[in-house]
């Protein structure tokens, strides 16, 4: 069965989408612990962080780096969390999390933002990622 | 002024170390939010994860994958989570937590383990790690 992600990667799913590459997605989390929380996603789908071939993890942290660099210049944080999970959706995903403080880590207080901001936020890191990266 | 992490690292603090590089060093966290849960940081004092030289942040990566590899043998979980926040210590430092469920990911319930478990689990991540990456 295909995972969400999945359906998300081949927008069968729409999605707040942040970047793309040949091997790796990257879109808003729908449920955002904090303004501009993304999920960084290999199209390959593995259920487990580290049982991931050792050259997709690196490529995989590779990616989420260059994201989390886009994602830091263009919305208000101290600094930019990172976790990886993965107990929920059984595909793995590393959040980049905008963080204001502790509770931003914590997976517990959401943030609820209009379809217009979650959309300027992603064009915003999408556009930088582009011109960076592509 | 040196981080915690620095005197750990030069050994001036003690630690349960679980693995050690010319460039990168392991240790459990001792306040874990579960068994096994450990620090993975670069002997390099940098405060934020994403102003790490890409080259420096490759290497964290490839470091923490090993050490997670090693750590899921010996400590009994569901899988290996991986968090990094760094808003109390200003010196990078991955977590790498054992995860049996959704909570241990959150910081807000800690584990007390007595010594001897402590230095259990690191003597056996440590030796696993000098057989496989020695």
């Amino acid at each position: 069965m295909m995972s969400i992600f999945t359906k998300i990667i081949s927008g069968e799913i729409p999605s707040y989408k942040v970047a793309e590459t040949n091997d790796f997605f990257a879109f808003l989390d729908i449920n955002p612990n904090a303004p501009g929380h993304t999920l960084c996603v290999p199209k390959k789908e593995v259920n487990k962080l580290f049982d991931l071939d050792e050259k997709t993890y690196n490529e995989l942290m590779q990616f989420s780096r260059k994201v989390a660099l886009c994602l830091r210049e263009e919305v208000s944080c101290k600094r930019i969390g990172m976790s990886v999970i993965g107990l929920e959706v059984p595909h793995v995903h590393v959040h980049l999390i905008p963080l204001r403080d502790m509770e931003d880590m914590r997976f517990s207080n959401k943030v609820s933002l209009d379809k217009e901001t979650m959309q300027d936020i992603a064009d915003r890191v999408q556009e930088r990622f582009n011109n960076s990266y592509k």
